[in-house]
């Protein structure tokens, strides 16, 4: 993402305020960041299809269930995975107590951010970093460990908050799907119990609203009562086919509609899509390189190949996010 | 369970009656088929504790999460988990398909009712007995398949439906805590897509709240559209330690209630009760052998043992079914 020029930044920041106040009025956009083009058109088409119940297309509340991807549908991906960049800054703070990792990889890698020695210890070599830094604690002390690096990281381009890399539209989208009586969901190839401690504050959505890849955990009796501790073993994946068989397992309905920018929720949009009845899926496709990044086909972070493809065949809406926002991240 | 004389359920159904139409009315009891016991007093107790916004116990609403096991706990266990039925009503429904069953054990065994052999079959036999039941449909097709037999199977007792063998003063505790602002789960040892297809309509208790055992599923893209196959793999079995570790994976946050009647609901007593603030743990005890069942230490079936004395030790609630509810069942 590059600098915009100071007016360009003041005149959107005027615009958004306007648009804010707006949004609090009866009868105002509940979008107001979306710009008005086929893409905003076909979100509320839908919106109003499945609650009008004198029409045809009519969902009943509790079956309003909305599913959507965090990295990169919610929040930035670029340049790491948000979560990559706990566990990368975890082996830092920990390093310390683990004065072998000064010679041993992948740590040593990570300390002296040699990219290359670490995409050279591959699969096998994140597996380890993860176990390190997202194993061994009770569920507790993992929370408050996550809770501190979220208060204080920050993104290494903006030097925001990662919190506040959060796109400005999918928030309003989140707003509009549940002021209209939808359940939102998150449905991520992130860690379950790294993004709950964030979710309700930033996207309003509820722990038990969040379903993610998790690692095993046991639990143990203590002289100071129960705990849950994590173990260094991976239990789920929640990518690709993952995604439609956690959402079978957690939530147990098919959602209608589902929200995505990557292969990776193809099959999480295509089980949504197969349901019977009004169906919506969105691709968020990241085509802005001055205000934010853009990457699909050919990138190792949110690759977007087969995905778009299979949104052109069956007819789903693409967000291409520079045409379609006015703004990307809140003020 | 015995059957009460005419007499008695006459005068039972009138006061039931009464009391039902007196929960309509403002003011007027909640939990109708609880007596005025210790036990009552107790659950209204801490319902009005943590809904007092200038108490010292107030939890705000999110918060409010109550877990319920089932078996035993809403709905009866006895003579067999209602699920256990299920799979070998199944099995016989099968074995035209099946005609190696006829001398292979332990289908022999489920065919020519054949309790010995049966229980000389062990976990291992059940575990077939399970894959060849539960295993091989696709999700939809195994909703339908249980959806049928739901409706059509009798408990062997009473005759009644097993969704008419749930506890009248469950119902009236589960509407209860809803009415104030908690949000409720069941936990339980069995299937979850088994109990799916029935907890929103007998318990108000819809998909997305019911966290239970899962066996492994497959996504699967055949030339009609996506699929969710059903594989003869154990996933997680939610049952004594399985369930706060369940109840972190799938809520991901701690209850502030929780209900049961057997050692398997130990830890996740424990769990809730180890938290900050105002708990309440309950057990079910089933002491009402004219009613219902009496059983507890020495049951095969929801043996409730160490969790009785725990209950003593740490001040948890005690409902003793015989004095503590004027009515078992549903009218």
């Amino acid at each position: 993402m590059k600098a915009a020029p100071a007016i360009v930044a003041c005149i959107a920041m005027l615009c958004a305020a306007a648009n804010l106040s707006r949004a609090n009025e009866p009868g105002a956009d509940p979008l107001p960041s979306w710009n008005d083009t086929d893409t905003k058109a076909a979100i509320v088409e839908f919106v109003e299809l499945v609650t009008d119940e004198s029409g045809d297309g009519f969902v009943p509340e509790p079956e309003r269930i909305a599913v959507f991807d965090n990295d990169g549908t919610l929040w930035c991906e670029q340049p790491l995975y948000v979560q990559l960049v706990f566990a990368l800054d975890r082996v830092k703070q920990l390093a310390p107590e683990h004065p072998e990792w000064a010679t041993t990889q992948p740590f040593q890698a990570v300390l002296e951010d040699d990219h290359d020695a670490l995409a050279a210890a591959g699969v096998e070599g994140l597996v380890e970093i993860m176990a390190a830094t997202h194993a061994g604690m009770t569920t507790e002390e993992f929370e408050n460990i996550v809770r501190e690096w979220v208060r204080s990281a920050r993104h290494p381009t903006t030097g925001r908050p990662y919190t506040e890399m959060v796109y400005q539209p999918m928030l309003e989208l989140l707003g509009y799907l549940r002021d209209n009586g939808f359940k939102t969901y998150i449905v991520s190839g992130g860690g379950v119990e790294f993004m709950r401690v964030f979710t309700e504050k930033v996207y309003g959505i509820p722990p038990e609203q969040v379903v993610g890849s998790t690692i095993k955990t046991e639990f143990e009796m203590t002289p100071d009562g129960p705990v849950i501790r994590r173990l260094p073993e991976l239990d789920f994946i929640d990518d690709k086919d993952g995604k439609p068989i956690a959402i079978n397992k957690f939530i147990g309905r098919r959602p209608i509609a589902a929200f995505g920018n990557s292969d990776g929720d193809l099959q999480m949009l295509q089980w949504t899509d197969a349901g019977q009845g009004a169906r919506f899926c969105l691709y968020v496709h990241h085509t802005d390189a001055e205000r934010e990044w853009a990457y699909d086909r050919e990138s190792h972070i949110g690759k977007l190949d087969v995905g778009l493809d299979e949104a052109r065949t069956n007819g789903w809406t693409v967000v291409d996010m520079t045409n379609d926002w006015n703004a990307v991240f809140p003020d």
